[in-house]
């Protein structure tokens, strides 16, 4: 049986929205928004386990948020994937009480995202058949999204999460216009984005070999000819890489979950510990 | 001396936000969008007057309404502009105690925005040189925004104000990617956009001749094959179409004017009123 593994990149370093640590630990009402982003791919029935990708500085502190939040404890026993590497796998929960547990590691990351993303596809257990890569900063993609994501990329080899603009798009060069593009055709891309794992391992390996660079996982797949699947994807889903986006997405969560954090909502674990 | 005037179509009947009343009436942070919005083209020094394009059975109604937050009056003596259709001017202050001033008169809107921008372009007075045209539902384009723009306008006869994609965007068609785009050249169209007198009504003349269809007026500028300079917008001047942006927009202001409404914030005027 071909399982399914999640390889989450939160290798950024950038300190851009302000104080001291890479976004992907920022405070997002009451929980790191790693930890959030997380907690969702954690109850994915479907999953067998995540690859987390991280600047290579903060595996250890990472280690200790997530066995403050999740309960992370070295998994042993039936059932831990292989790691082509040796690294060891942990075992997480997304909230206590709750029966949902998955596997994890740790992978270091590169300079660039797909550095990172390449990094962990070397190594994906040898059972593994279907990889979703999903970015650690995206915390608000809801278990649908991900499930019918998964669904059609399991039908065509390759799927994305994607959604039609509602501005207008205009090719702009030397700050004049060159055209306006037809709306109706123009869609921005999300994650999570879904590929057989033969398929992905090729598309990265040509644009290894070819020096190609591209800012979503899609683009090697398109340039190795296979047909690319899209599902729509969800407005809320957004990349959490401003002041103003986290803010947004604070105010969404305060909607969501009312204004005061319960102790459910921060997981039941102990939550004092910052990065 | 060839003037500066503003058009400003709001003239959406839209109650997709909820509620009964369309979207550039509902508040936001205690005043009407849309008269955060005439704010700030009040205090536009450049400006001779404003167009406001409203959907015709809510004319009456937003007169009752810039009476109370803005102070309108009807304008007379001298500097009032011309009307060719003979519809009134009024003042409108953008706060009590500040000496800015402006006219602005009401036009009916049509069923398209295009056809309503149409109808303002067909009651500009007969002084008016410049046209700056910006979406009522933008209260956030900030007066920096507008004087470049504006600037950009007359160094080249037509400018946008436009933001470089931070997403990566695909065209897709029948659910499926047909190319990656290169996202240095896609910019999101925003409004002010800011033209030549004679170059706007020229281009939608042909607009109305050719049957052409388009989402914002820079678009039959270009079909003219009349250069369109781009002006790097704002990230904050989003267009309030959904819920989420009217919560974007509360917690932004939040932000900028603190938590209370102050009398100030509030114009000075009576502001019980709401449509």
């Amino acid at each position: 049986m071909e399982k399914f593994f999640a390889i989450i990149p939160a290798a950024g370093r950038g300190v851009r929205m302000g104080g001291n640590q890479p976004k992907q630990f920022l405070d997002l009402h009451g929980k790191p928004i790693l930890v959030r982003t997380l907690e969702t791919f954690c109850r994915m029935e479907l999953l067998a386990g995540i690859l987390l990708v991280l600047p290579e500085p903060f595996v250890r502190d990472t280690r200790s948020l997530l066995q403050a939040h999740m309960g992370m404890e070295p998994a042993g026993g039936q059932g831990v994937p292989s790691s082509p590497d040796q690294a060891p796998w942990f075992g997480i929960e997304c909230a206590a009480g709750e029966k949902a547990q998955k596997f994890v590691r740790f992978v270091a990351g590169g300079v660039e995202r797909q550095h990172s993303v390449s990094n962990a596809l070397g190594q994906l257990p040898a059972d593994c058949g279907w990889v979703v890569i999903h970015d650690g900063v995206r915390p608000f993609a809801s278990p649908d999204l991900i499930r019918r994501t998964c669904d059609l990329g399991m039908a065509s080899g390759a799927a994305i999460a994607a959604l039609p603009s509602t501005d207008t798009v205009k090719r702009v060069e030397n700050g004049a216009v060159i055209e306006t593009l037809a709306r109706e055709s123009i869609w921005f891309v999300q994650t999570p984005q879904v590929f057989r794992r033969g398929l992905i391992l090729r598309a990265y390996e040509e644009a290894g070999r070819q020096g190609w660079i591209g800012t979503d996982d899609a683009s090697f797949v398109e340039r190795l000819g296979h047909p690319v699947a899209v599902a729509p994807g969800e407005r809320s889903n957004i990349k959490v890489t401003t002041p103003e986006d986290l803010e947004w997405g604070e105010s969404y969560l305060k909607r969501l979950c009312g204004s005061d954090i319960s102790s459910a909502e921060r997981g039941g674990h102990a939550s004092g510990l910052r990065l």
